[in-house]
């Protein structure tokens, strides 16, 4: 391990993002963050809180999540530290959530080294993590962006890559220059990327110093980090400002355009491997790949009053009704039980959910989403 | 038309059956015969009520079903005329129930010809099953058993057949020679049956003189006539008389094995060809088959408050709650929506649901059964 200290570490979580890929596990009033879905007993917003100030001082934590998500936030998370809550008026994309917690950072703790880390990912090792995050921040004192990346196991169309070439300047090879950031390849591109060795799974977490972050904000998006820099002052002189408008105005946009690129773009960004599992079970495929890794039989079950009985059938059930839930002859399927709704799908047709979520809007049937 | 008299015919609608081919619709408690399988606003027994009412005289019709069905039989059919609601203590199959009407309408009427029509069929042209039915009629009256085949429109093998070749004797054709009944033939011996067009779908209908009905019983099951007849004697003289001792000693059979068979072998059973629609809708693919028929688009959807949503899929969703059901897709698929139990499988394997059902059972699933 790292002797790395982490006093000087501040951690953000943006706790945002419907996840309408898990529609209608995942709801407006109940979004992914707020469940368990590693069926460990805890949600995936207090497992990513538990493993970050497992060795992050608690002070040093700050969750950003909509003003709707405050309540379940603070019930979530009761050791969260005064001031470390800062919510949204609305939802205006992962740089405005991260921003915000920058910019408030900033003014009291100009010194620190900043990471963001989304709430609702699965991590498999939590020491690994810790030494990766550990690595980061050692290369983020030294006026990186650094992001930790996860070598492919499989072509994955559901994640964005990162290409990274190996260090010259850095014989430890703890850390790989970033040359650039895709999207979410097509299949044949996918297995070019996991055959190159060259390609890195984009997990969502930059480390970088207060001031480096900032630095890229007001150059990338100078509106976004006035309006940002204005809340913070305002909220900080007085806790209950009305920032609302000010907020209504920032520009919407993804922390990948506002940082990632343009650092990588400017051969600031470095890339520590992560040495543990992660994936962002971004939707019903993820999330039966996850649960069938570990239980016996062909049908992963989520829930914990789940009645299901399968015969010549596979795939995934998520119950959170207490009906009995009967499969017959059906492959890779992904049935989802919930009170109001119900999803049955396929593991290969699990990204385009999103899409139905689309439609139920247009029919008008709101009341479930 | 033809222009029988029908004030000597009288009909057996033998309510009984679990369906458990179609669970999680068809339960113990709601068999097949009480739902609304066509969407027409009236259940498979009031249909059958309605359809042979039409033409027989309401005090010829007898209705025989489990003690549990009498009430819901009875609000059913409000017009059943006095003594003609027969009831089982317990099931003992077709042979046994259809048995127990023709001992009680013999003793009454002995120049009675006799009709059997299932409760829970779908028949789609009334005027044609009159016509069919007077044709057996006129058959039935110069002492041979008489069934309704319907020719066949593909190789299903979820019926049995009748195998019938013209019949010389009679210049009109209205009846056939029945050489033999065969069950539920593979794949491969449905298409030769399709293709050779001397088999028929054995629809369950049978017509016979009262006293050629009973004459078959005593000389196949000479102890299912005795018993029936002492039920029948007992019933008539007592209507509290307790009977179930006697009919709990009644010997389990088919009336095919009964009736069918042995009049087929003898040279005494004639068919007439169905010019109606017919199916027995007896699992989840064939009520989807009548329901795309008649339904756009390629999701058919059963179920007055059904909330459904389909992208991309095919099959059949019956819908008994007031949840939305969304499908993403899926084909072929099969989702019965009730508010304790669901059911996925596919078209294909609708034949296997039976198996389900007593995997439940061993299960102690019972309540939702």
């Amino acid at each position: 391990m790292t002797k790395t200290s982490f006093e000087d570490f501040f951690v953000v979580i943006p706790a945002g993002g419907s996840g309408s890929r898990l529609w209608p596990l995942s709801r407006a009033d109940a979004p992914k963050f707020l469940h368990d879905l590693t069926g460990n007993g805890k949600t995936l917003l207090r497992s990513t809180w538990d493993r970050l100030t497992n060795f992050v001082p608690l002070e040093n934590v700050y969750v950003v999540t909509g003003e709707a998500h405050r309540k379940a936030v603070e019930e979530q998370l009761p050791d969260l530290a005064a001031g470390r809550l800062l919510t949204e008026p609305s939802s205006k994309d992962s740089a405005a959530a991260i921003g915000l917690a920058v910019s408030t950072i900033r003014k009291d703790f100009p010194a620190a080294v900043i990471g963001s880390f989304a709430a609702d990912h699965v991590i498999s090792d939590d020491l690994q993590f810790q030494e990766a995050v550990g690595q980061a921040v050692e290369s983020g004192r030294s006026g990186y962006v650094v992001t930790i990346g996860v070598r492919p196991t499989e072509p994955s169309t559901a994640f964005g890559y990162i290409k990274a070439v190996s260090d010259r300047v850095s014989p430890e090879e703890t850390a790989s220059v970033v040359t650039n950031f895709v999207e979410k390849p097509d299949y044949e591109t996918a297995k070019g990327y996991l055959a190159s060795g060259d390609y890195f799974w984009n997990a969502g977490m930059f480390i970088a110093q207060a001031s480096v972050w900032w630095e890229l904000i007001e150059e990338n998006r100078p509106g976004l980090a006035a309006g940002l820099a204005a809340i913070a002052d305002m909220r900080s002189s007085d806790e209950g400002a009305d920032t609302n408008g000010l907020w209504e105005s920032l520009p919407r946009d993804a922390i990948d355009y506002v940082i990632a690129e343009p650092a990588a773009a400017a051969g600031r960004m470095r890339m520590v491997i992560a040495r543990f599992g992660w994936d962002d079970v971004g939707d019903f495929a993820a999330l039966a790949n996850i649960h069938q890794k570990n239980q016996s039989g062909d049908v992963a079950i989520l829930g914990s009053n789940a009645k299901v009985v399968s015969q010549d059938s596979s795939g995934v059930v998520v119950s959170q009704s207490r009906r009995v839930v009967s499969l017959v002859g059906v492959h890779d399927i992904v049935v989802v039980d919930t009170p109001d709704a119900l999803l049955v799908t396929t593991k290969q047709h699990a990204q385009e959910v999103k899409r139905m979520v689309e439609h139920l809007k247009l029919r008008g049937l709101d009341d479930v989403l």
